[in-house]
């Protein structure tokens, strides 16, 4: 049909365009000279502008609403694919929602800011970032008018990330997995310790690189569709799925927090070197949510990457590079397992991390709905991390500066991180079902079948289902946490024995 | 004036567009992943899609139309900067000339035929470019045919790049060029050879890099402003004042290639960082014209970087580096300088590297005008190669498949080569009664005395002026090719002492 394909040509000229924005922050994140910031933040404020009048101009909406009602988001024409044709209309309400002027505002305003924030952490100089911040936290409510909201300015923000979640179910759903995790960190803390001292070292970075590479190759990821590089935080940034590169960081004096970064951003990465590239710009060619996006991440990172036959495997070839004699499969993964209240989100371990995301998220939607000041931010962080983990960072680059995610604008993202934790658990039951014997392979160091597994359940569908359609296809069973409980509960309670 | 900041943003909008399309193609040629091709022709189609739609749709032509005359391009408001307004017109008929349609799939093809030009070059296999080349060529026809030229087809090509000249006067220029350097040819062939073995031996990548690190700082290269980095061809490549990359290649059996190219590239690099960034987006902001251009790179890489003075103050710490034991400064100028007739041209010595050009644009003009089959290009190159320089390419590698620009379609680019080293030597006798000590202050380091002179009488002007004005500005004579000749004459007579 001739309107289909046009809607099709001109989404996938918008989605190309957001790929070239993806080029540009990776480039800036990685080789961009320091001084090229003014020109980096101009680049990205014309390209924002001119995909978002792409997308909200009328040539666009003409040809969608031959389609769908534009006012109701009914389907017009029969024997198109309904999911389809709803997320076009619902991408186009959100594009619709915010004007020009201000997404090429807030563009610009958040490249300037991400370099603040960069500048502020490298000096632990929370005024720094601050006036940036301040900025951004007023566009984002000016955001959450424009968009629309029942209860909570956040849900407007929230649901970008993760379509038909609200503030209010996030909270409930935080307030009991925080009472879990809580009651489990008490038993893990009256155990007896684990010693983890053989993973502190003096690891260079090339070595640290070169197992890098050893585990990319090893768990599959294409190099002529990928790279990996260095940057102040690590992420994932795909313009296509051919094109999907990922970065870590690397500190010296240990390697398993870069191990676990290359780990996480791969899980991103093959999500999206799995959509498929016929639909690039169709929804069905687009990643479900973030929430989805980060169950792929943490099932390499935690489930596969922090397991016992994951390490039986890749162990013997790690004591070989880093020198680590005398170090026994069992004591390793106990090690590399070790719960331990700590300041760093992305290095915390399983049980801890979403306390970390906890925090973030009763921050934000309390700087979200002006209850808290954004210079009262460095108090409150620190006065929650003692609540919450029992510790107080010693300053803000270990605390409130950590993340880049406030710089970029991005609230409303966190809660997504431990949904993501819980997809993740939901999911691997029924990959678990699906292989019986996933152990004994991975232990052998096969890794096709988890891609070919989640390519064929997940990756290839794009937003043919909504999330909790989909965690209902694969599974049998509705979303719920009970999957991430046990798995927790289980695996921590034969690591400490209590 | 109002129309008079329209048209600047709008040209502003522009430049950036192009600036991220430089970036998309640096990207390629340095770090994307190889499968990504097919995705990255798609960008950089549809960025110059949209850089074409809005340097010819009507909003551009309308705020243009206010300030010129845009059959006639007689300024129509006064008080305006005349030269400013000159090239805003020119490149807008330029830009005119060729429908969108044109531009998107010769932006295409481009971006294709140069992956098919690596592969190539790799595998020597002529046959594999072929059918690229062909539809450039007829493609090239096509974009004269729609410039328009009173002459030859070849006109319209190369007056895009240096504009104002025709193809009967570089035929002219350089069939005379061609005789005086044959001559001296023999001259030097018939003389005492120089002996370069020193040269000669095995050279890490690491250890060649190292080296360039040390040279850039020498040379003043503000790393905040710009990076060096390896791909199969050397370039520089400019988003922004801000912003200018370059790129070089390293042979491991020698080193001099490498040095001559980040000198080269530099060159380039300090020109467009030194153009007023105020004017970003004007032709006040841009580079006059190739052979400019060239003239910036040449003076760097040969009137500086193969002078006595410049190695006086360098010897000593590439001979620590590279472990050169035993070589003189006067052995050293000799071998460096050292006229061999060779396959590669960015690797020519300064003698013979004009026959090169020579070469190129006699083929050239030849393939544009329908007198020469591409299929008859590796036999029509070895032939030339044998006329001029006495020597035949054992292969096409090291022949035909030498250089990016024919995948490029830069048709009209290679007489700007030589035309940049006349330039070079046309300036220089301003530079040498400006500092007639110019040889005892660059033997103590001092470098920054350059950069002022360059900048401060081409860079800073843009495009005020045409390449003849400022030539005869600067020297207070018009250009000719004297002071090349006088200039190799003189070197090399000393050197091999004839």
């Amino acid at each position: 049909m001739k309107e289909y394909d046009q809607l099709l040509k001109a989404a996938r000229n918008i989605r190309t365009l957001k790929g070239i924005i993806s080029l540009l922050h990776w480039d800036q994140e990685t080789y961009m000279p320091s001084g090229s910031n003014g020109i980096r933040s101009e680049q990205i404020e014309l390209l924002s502008g001119i995909m978002h009048r792409e997308h909200t101009g009328k040539t666009f909406s003409n040809t969608l609403g031959k389609l769908v009602d534009l006012k109701s988001g009914k389907p017009l024409v029969k024997g198109l694919n309904k999911a389809e044709l709803k997320e076009f209309y619902r991408d186009y309400k959100l594009a619709t929602a915010l004007p020009v002027s201000f997404v090429e505002e807030f563009a610009r305003l958040t490249s300037e800011s991400a370099l603040a924030w960069q500048e502020a952490r490298k000096k632990d100089d929370f005024q720094l970032f601050l006036p940036h911040l301040e900025k951004i936290i007023a566009m984002c409510k000016k955001k959450a008018d424009l968009i629309g909201y029942k209860n909570h300015p956040y849900d407007a923000l929230l649901d970008e990330y993760e379509p038909g979640m609200t503030t209010k179910e996030v909270a409930n759903e935080f307030s009991s997995l925080k009472k879990s995790i809580v009651s489990l960190l008490k038993k893990i803390q009256g155990s007896k310790q684990v010693n983890d001292s053989f993973l502190k070292g003096n690891f260079s970075e090339k070595k640290q690189m070169e197992f890098a590479e050893i585990l990319l190759k090893g768990i599959e990821f294409d190099k002529t569709k990928g790279r990996l590089d260095l940057s102040t935080h690590p992420f994932s940034s795909s313009t296509h799925p051919s094109d999907s590169r990922i970065t870590s960081r690397i500190h010296k004096n240990e390697f398993m927090s870069h191990i676990r970064s290359v780990m996480h951003e791969c899980g991103h990465s093959f999500y999206e070197m799995g959509l498929p590239e016929d639909k690039y710009g169709s929804p069905l060619g687009d990643a479900i949510s973030l929430g989805i996006h980060e169950s792929q991440s943490r099932f390499w990172e935690t489930r596969i990457g922090l397991s016992k036959p994951f390490w039986k495997h890749f162990l013997p070839q790690l004591k070989e590079h880093f020198k680590l004699n005398n170090v026994t499969l069992d004591s390793f993964y106990k090690a590399i397992n070790k719960v331990s209240p700590s300041f760093i989100r992305v290095e915390a371990d399983e049980v801890t991390y979403p306390l970390h995301v906890i925090l973030r998220f009763e921050l934000e939607t309390e700087l979200i709905n002006g209850k808290l000041k954004v210079k009262d931010i460095p108090e409150a962080w620190n006065g929650k991390m003692q609540e919450l983990l029992g510790i107080t960072p010693p300053n803000n680059t270990l605390g409130c500066l950590q993340d880049i995610h406030w710089s970029l604008g991005s609230f409303g993202y966190f809660p997504t991180y431990t949904l993501g934790n819980m997809y993740a658990a939901h999911l691997f039951t029924a990959f678990e079902k699906a292989f019986p014997k996933w152990e004994e392979k991975l232990a052998k160091g096969e890794i096709h079948f988890i891609h070919e597994w989640l390519t064929e359940n997940i990756h290839r569908h794009g937003k043919a289902y909504t999330g909790k359609e989909l965690l209902k296809n694969i599974t049998g069973k509705p979303f719920s946490a009970d999957a991430y409980n046990k798995y927790l509960s289980d695996k921590y309670k034969s690591i400490y024995g209590f």
